[in-house]
């Protein structure tokens, strides 16, 4: 089995993201593909990143992970394949994979990352705007059959990293960060909940909305009510009961929240 | 062959549908997964038992539902499975599977309801806030291997239900609702057009538009009029000949028609 | 291998495109599927050529193409199937396959038609508004389980066609139209670079901008400055660097562009 997985930010509209399963079954005609996600703002790297991150370890190992969002298409930035922990990534060298290096560094798994240099694994014409189709997939594909790291080109060891939001220690707590705001309107943070010295009588400060405690659950609160509580990644996540964080807040990606522990 | 379905309120854009994808994936490698929808408004089961609904005969025997529109994730609420028909169904106790219920109580089938208790058929780590991932998607990954219903949990027979809308009689024929309006504005309702005594001469009335005669085809009509025909489901539906009743009208889910026989 | 593709104006919430993949599955079990496009704008049928033009060459050879942008459902409108250079392509005969048409004679590939009159490849009750469903999906799964065209209607050599976009020689070099606007805010036209004479020296003239030069990439160029550049077609392309021309210039399709040699 041979999964190929998707992230883009190519929408659902212009057809390109079947292009790229076209192109993968015209090479390895039994791979499995996955959408992840063709909605990430286009060109916004970092949040592409994240969609990533919070998904690819959920998929079986040896997955090969593609994830296109370039601004850079068509210049001098280095194509890649990044092979880490049970997985490939298969993407442009701009930072879109810095969370997943970050968790090799974070588990010690070996890294090996090769800058894609052998144009034999290429689309016989590569445009210079569609490298998603003409060189990403194509890599995928091959990759999915079989073909060594070592054949697709040199291997290379200063790939490019994005500034990711981390919580910063305070005097009383933490200054934390919403990294995403999901379809739910629910407020994602970078603080892992067990970081978190007090759940029961933490104090999460967002603009004048304070909310006392960390709850385990959307449904212990009355509908409506702002509650602060643990993602499905151990984050910690602002939420208002069956209804939107984001609405009630005007919050958006990048806004401080504090914790007073 | 294991077909698995995904009915969800999880949009396209975070990730979540990918995620189900590499669960089921990493449980049961040969399973086809299919998208029914992940656009249900975001908490609405009314619609995505809906949507549900009119596509789960078109699948394989013995294909598995997933729906996940899920407000009390975390709660309470019971995860099930049903088998009925030729179908599984897997997803929280939240009436999100009433008409599929119902179409087993039409037609005789033997219904069996599985409270899933067993959590050696979930993800290891179950988060109070994905449970499409940690139980439903994992769950039905097992089911697709052949696990039987017996080793997840004991039967019920008390499933939570919700009011579905239901053609009223009048004195002069039917009182009928719309039950969703689709993509094209087309007003779909609830109505089977051969409980219509006499399609021909019947006259459908919304709001300040008075439509005689239920047609066949949207083709027979003068652009933009408004039109009754039969949808897809043998339901009355009311539509603009290439343009949206729904524009013309105003016309949202939950309205009255009143049909005149 | 069995490739089915699709593409359609159904979006991507009401289910019916789902519904169409578990058709195809009951009759092919083994058929690979993937969405080229649901977002095709409602019975835009030039949209939905355009769409399927661009993609249908990246798959392997044998897979069968469906189309439904099909604002003639449930007239008198032919159902067919076109065979030519390596595809199959299913649907309404309304236009939709005109560039692939074009494509074959200019390749002089073969092409056979064949009007889909045998119900018996049908589903056994035929909706009058989901054709998609009860005709397309059902003889494309019967095409890719290696039903002959002759099984499935008469041939027929006077497809419908619709009027595309040409670019038109001016005495100073081409007027051209824009025929799409991309996500990312891209115009697209119709002008293959490869036919402006001296591309380094070439003026482009839309509205009040005018850029000099065609260039090869998105990168070449200060971020917000509009460029001119071969897309992933080798048609010319108008972009702004890093932001959309479509804002800046207001464009949409059908605009006319100049080119001055």
């Amino acid at each position: 089995m041979s999964i190929i997985t998707l992230t883009t930010d190519f929408g659902q509209k212009d057809g390109f993201s079947g292009t790229l399963k076209g192109v993968i079954w015209k090479i390895c005609p039994r791979a499995e593909i996955a959408d992840i996600s063709h909605e990430i703002t286009p060109q916004n790297i970092l949040e592409g990143a994240l969609i990533l991150w919070k998904s690819y370890r959920y998929f079986p190992e040896r997955s090969i992970h593609l994830a296109v969002v370039d601004p850079g298409v068509g210049t001098q930035r280095r194509p890649i394949v990044i092979r880490t922990g049970h997985y490939y990534f298969v993407g442009p060298d701009n930072g879109i994979f810095t969370p997943v290096l970050e968790d090799a560094e974070q588990s010690n798994w070996k890294v090996e990352i090769c800058h894609l240099k052998n144009v034999g694994f290429f689309l016989p014409n590569v445009s210079s705007t569609f490298h998603g189709r003409d060189i990403f997939a194509s890599v995928a594909a091959h990759l999915a059959n079989g073909v060594p790291l070592t054949d697709l080109g040199p291997f290379i060891d200063d790939p490019i990293r994005i500034l990711l939001p981390k919580p910063e220690r305070t005097d009383y707590g933490w200054r934390i960060h919403v990294v995403a705001v999901d379809l739910f309107g629910n407020l994602q943070t970078d603080l892992p909940v067990e970081w978190i010295k007090d759940r029961g009588n933490a104090i999460v400060k967002f603009r004048r909305h304070e909310v006392k405690g960390v709850i385990d659950t959307y449904g212990a609160g009355t509908p409506g009510k702002m509650i602060a509580l643990a993602d499905s990644e151990g984050r910690l996540e602002v939420a208002a009961v069956n209804g939107s964080a984001a609405q009630v807040t005007s919050a958006k990606v990048g806004d401080i929240i504090e914790v007073i522990e």
